[in-house]
């Protein structure tokens, strides 16, 4: 029982929503006593939206993108197919962030994770063969390894320039840096020292 | 655009589920995310979860307490009718919490707010009459007014007092005091000095 005293629908729709990433049980029930508040202007559309996301939402074969159609839009772009720009990142998220940058017109690969032996991933658990697939077959003339600069995520990067080597596209990979707003007495030495090392002229 | 390069499926559930509280723009995109990935297992629950809840749901033409029948099933409840003790609390998410805490058979009277004349929130735009109304034709002995110990919780308390004065009906409030498991030395003085006052026998 998630404390409450209706039906069990309002139960199982508390459980449901506390299984979210960031929500638990109380904030549940607080979302929960919202929806039903804001029945019309929120709860109907929300159950309809969520509706039409189940029949329509897919995978894209090609990168690994979530969108309605597949290949997705991304992958149909005839502005980013002819940029020939691919940025491997590790998940849907990342794409979405780097969408959200606003980078201008590039393709995607999702990985669906990072190579960690200890966990038991390896190349085979990622979309690696398709992502070599892709540069074997496609006009990829640069790869961005936009991993995070985490050591699984790097070694993910060495694997997959590893890979790639043979086919003589260019890779290259985020920098390392400041955050834009960040202030260097709350940084890492690891990064004031890449900072260092990477300065630019001013 | 809430971030994301999908069809507006994903955009608009996106921006819906954000509108929850405790939720923003960054946690609703992670939600999707993980929404996505475990599509049957939790989308497609979810998804029929609410709209069992959008059919089904309504408020008690009683008590005001939310569930899928009206009156509801606490209304309804002979053992609670028999136990002649009714709750008055401020909104539904009180009445849960009560019924978490475990408290033995009672009914329940949900007001939907406070009176807060700055707010222009007068007695009219409470569950106040009905209250009056039950307390005239009901079998109520006892009516404990669960509301927050706050100035409005009070101001409420006291007018709610004031129009049933003339039931005979015993009216008592919750206890002030130290809370399960909290340190005197993080409680303010009113706190302190109320539960020194209502001091019990160890």
């Amino acid at each position: 029982m998630s404390g409450r005293s209706g039906g069990p629908e309002i139960d199982q729709l508390i459980q449901l929503l506390a299984r979210l990433p960031g929500l638990g049980p109380r904030s549940a029930r607080r979302a929960v006593l919202h929806l039903i508040k804001k029945k019309e202007t929120l709860m109907v559309p929300l159950a309809s939206a969520l509706d039409r996301a189940v029949d329509s939402v897919m995978t894209c074969q090609n990168c690994g993108n979530v969108d309605t159609i597949s290949p997705c839009h991304i992958c149909t772009d005839p502005k980013r197919i002819a940029s020939g720009l691919l940025i491997v990142v590790e998940d849907v998220a990342d794409l979405w962030a780097l969408e959200r940058a606003g980078i201008g017109a590039a393709l995607y690969h999702v990985l669906g994770g990072t190579l960690s032996p200890l966990d038991g991933v390896g190349p085979e658990d990622l979309n690696i063969n398709s992502l070599v697939q892709r540069v074997e077959t496609g006009d990829i003339s640069e790869i961005v390894l936009a991993v995070n600069a985490t050591v699984d995520g790097q070694t993910t990067a060495h694997y997959i320039t590893d890979q790639l080597q043979s086919f003589g596209v260019k890779i290259s990979r985020l920098a390392h840096g400041v955050p834009v707003g960040g202030e260097l007495d709350y940084l890492d030495e690891g990064t004031l020292a890449q900072a260092l090392k990477a300065r630019t002229n001013f």
